[in-house]
């Protein structure tokens, strides 16, 4: 059985708690920027609930033209203000470079990406590069922008300073 | 209080029910695609479970630069193969245009963001469209890419063919 009949099937079973319509502006007016790591599931890790925050996810949780566009949306057109970003511990992103990766797709499909991967070191470095990009897109309206590393072995979320 | 404080406060919660450390690769070899809506909690929706599956989100769920990144690094890293898809009814993307967007930007902050909101009509079109450049990207190894619309009034899940 493929993923996605699997996921239609259990869509069957969360027919049965779904809770109703709710307005698509995010109720608690914030964004959440995260890693897509499979690890974690924000809703629960966050305390948030359906129609809280918007969620934005990508290889890293890096901030990029298209994490810009989502933000921008976010608050020009659903009214978000407040951003939060999530990183993690154990991260795929910190196990290669920009050049292996690109190697390693060019070797493999015959192209060469055009795009960084986005690798990094040090989380925490990261999460700071990455609070101070969205505080200083010209294109946002953020009153408060701030990031946390998720310790995938732990459980614990911790803000960066 | 602020909502980042608000999460750290539910994060105390969530460690009493932490189920513990999975591995980095997910188990379930699939990526989700899906839009950053606040109304779509995606484990409960498509019943994943913690480390089963990658989770890209941006505006819209659409298919960029930076989510054939995330994908590239999905799979050439970490081993997923299957795409699945996730848009939905109400989008704020089909709330206005392309145009109107950057004009409201431009309006609100004095700059005229480089990139496209990627408005869209018609959203069994934009899931179609989705699948086509996830399945024609050259730097990916997809074995099965299929898009489906969540339905935010009902909980339904429906697969675009």
């Amino acid at each position: 059985m493929s993923e996605i009949d699997r996921m239609l099937e259990a869509n069957q079973r969360w027919l049965d708690d779904f809770p109703g319509d709710v307005p698509v502006a995010p109720a608690r007016k914030v964004a959440v920027v995260a890693c897509m790591d499979s690890r974690m599931p924000l809703f629960g890790m966050l305390g948030l609930e359906i129609g809280d925050a918007h969620v934005i996810r990508n290889a890293g949780g890096v901030i990029t033209d298209d994490t810009l566009r989502s933000l921008a949306i976010s608050q020009h057109l659903l009214g978000t203000r407040e951003v939060v970003l999530v990183h993690h511990t154990d991260c795929g992103l910190q196990k290669s470079t920009d050049e292996e990766f690109a190697d390693l797709v060019e070797r493999t499909t015959g192209h060469r990406p055009p795009w960084p991967a986005r690798a990094f070191t040090d989380v925490d470095a990261d999460v700071r590069e990455s609070v101070r990009l969205v505080t200083e897109s010209p294109y946002l309206l953020s009153t408060e922008v701030r990031g946390t590393v998720y310790d995938v072995a732990t459980g614990k979320l911790r803000e960066v300073r």
